[in-house]
């Protein structure tokens, strides 16, 4: 089969930019490789609020379920984060969207760029040579337990929820991954305070019992926190819980230097989403600066994904050549920057 | 009154080692400024499980309930960590403390010393003139909201509840402490998630109109870990609720190059308890090793706190002192350290 359905989801913020670019490169691979991809657009976050008044439009939902994978830009726009009585949000989108089509496992690569290395607040013999895979849970956990607040708001509450279940296929992904890789799995979690932390260990070590030859250590996530920054070439595959995987995959993601430049990947049963790590970045909207590489490195995992490897061996090595030729938005090169079509054109004629 | 209750919990690890350069800290200031500290000691952690099987003894209770302050060493020991079915734990100690003395805000500094910022794993542009006040809150959320685990182990949950009464005390420390600062207060959350996240934003709205002259801003919490290495010197005062406080503070305090430094003061309506924020550090325990700077700041913080503020500048000027002569341990000077007793006496001579 090289004929692929894929939903386009824009969004907010620079998300319309750098999508645009990612649409431009399948174009290109296609016409290359000779495969078919039928792009079918869709609203979502605050532009699907503002013109529908749903963060998620049921026809973005159904569109969406048919694809063979979706493609994501951004969500999030300041005029509701600054509203704190808005009852509909667009983030609310996003999370509906991950628990519809079951995208229980969100993927990060995290490497560096020995080009970019300087830009990295931390020094360069602390990460030359990062290396990490980081499995965050995405359909459990606080994010999806029961809330409350009391009406007269004296009080409120949420619940993190774990069973089995939710556990089980994201330990068993990322084994499976570091079995590939430096044969590491590291568990993050708070089992000295936590019973769902302490089913998450219990899991685990029981998985484990499967891959003989990958090594299973733990750790609490506040010293987690510290670890990545101290030594981040410590980790090999890191597999953890929904909230802890928000912060420390986000705290990850700028010690390469970039955010600009990570994708990520959103893997369910029957459904996969892609999308780049950077929010919506609304102050950069509509000005043509937005760095396109991490949208561009979504469609990569994306390809990897419907099993495209060679179209997204080639998609990678075309970004590798963009950034060590300084092919650059101007987060990475401030002295001689190219706009964000500019990048998106010199990958793609490269391809 | 000149005459001061003080219960000393040496605990685990490296925490009797640290501890007791504290307390001969203590006894040259008692004699230079003639107030009189009067030591009990008290069983916690590891230790008290092994000799009473209890990591919180009831007559430790009593003591620190009883004292004017508690001098608190370090909690934890690997035989635990390593066995997951160990239903005492020496945490539980600590946790239950906290709760009974109602210590509900942790407060920890975070401040550079320019002779130790090559130390830091940032670069020196970055983190130079940082200078953060967190306030962490201690005793409700996740860490003591109701847990839950299904007797076959199918599922688990924590419930993180806040109520009012748990947030307002705290959020007034911070605003009150940013008057004396740089008049910034930034809240970390989950709003775009989380109900009790709503409620601390809503009521830290609330509180900011008491204090007019004090900004008040907001941070995700998975922002708010990525800016903290990008831009630590943006942040004043930060508060936030307990499981997020304990993963950015632990964070936070790796930027500026020595665990070993960070003193942290944790308080309540009538008891306050003072410890370093590095943990047991078991594999350097009776080794003479450890860095007593962070117990000895704690011990700072416990003359502020007992309104003994010439003692613990004087103090904290002899600390500053050490540092800038590189009087100091192995963490900080590999060629040329000093013992654990040697910095002490050094610091103690100079007072
Ligand atoms: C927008 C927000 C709800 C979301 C999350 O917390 O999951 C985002 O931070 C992310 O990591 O994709
Ligand atoms: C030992 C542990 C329970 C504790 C916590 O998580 O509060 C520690 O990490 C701390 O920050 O004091």
């Amino acid at each position: 089969n090289n004929d692929f359905k894929i939903a386009v989801l824009p969004g907010d913020g620079i998300g319309p930019e750098v999508v645009q670019e990612s649409v431009k490169i399948l174009n290109v691979i296609s016409e290359v490789f000779q495969y078919k991809f039928q792009f079918k657009y869709g609203l979502i976050g605050a532009e699907a609020i503002f013109q529908t008044g749903n963060p998620l439009p049921d026809d973005t939902l159904e569109l969406c379920k048919k694809s063979d994978a979706v493609l994501f830009g951004a969500i999030g726009d300041p005029s509701f984060d600054n509203n704190p009585d808005a009852k509909v949000r667009p983030e609310q989108g996003l999370l509906k969207l991950r628990k519809e089509l079951g995208l229980f496992a969100n993927i990060r690569p995290l490497k560096t760029y020995p080009s970019l290395i300087e830009k990295s607040p931390l020094k360069q013999e602390i990460i030359e040579g990062t290396d990490i895979q980081i499995f965050r849970e995405l359909v459990s956990g606080i994010y999806f337990g029961e809330k409350f607040t009391e009406e007269n708001e004296a009080y409120a509450y949420d619940v993190c929820r774990y069973s089995r279940e939710d556990i089980i296929p994201i330990v068993h992904m990322a084994f499976q991954e570091a079995q590939k890789r430096r044969k590491k799995v590291t568990l993050i979690d708070k089992a000295n305070v936590l019973d769902t932390s302490r089913l998450w260990r219990k899991i685990c070590r029981e998985i484990a019992q499967e891959y003989p030859e990958v090594e299973l250590d733990f750790m609490f996530v506040d010293n987690a926190a510290m670890q990545l920054i101290l030594n981040p070439k410590q980790f090999d595959v890191i597999v953890t819980e929904n909230m802890f995987g928000d912060i420390i995959s986000d705290e990850a993601s700028v010690i390469g230097g970039s955010i600009g430049l990570l994708p990520s990947a959103s893997i369910g049963e029957s459904n996969a989403l892609f999308e780049p790590i950077h929010g919506s970045y609304p102050q950069a909207k509509g000005k043509g600066i937005a760095n396109p590489v991490a949208s561009i490195l979504s469609v990569a995992m994306m390809l990897d994904h419907l099993k495209l490897e060679q179209a997204a061996n080639k998609l990678r090595e075309s970004v590798e050549h963009a950034i060590e030729n300084k092919y650059v938005t101007i987060d990475l090169n401030s002295k001689q920057p190219y706009s964000t079509a500019e990048v998106g054109d010199f990958i793609a004629d490269y391809i």
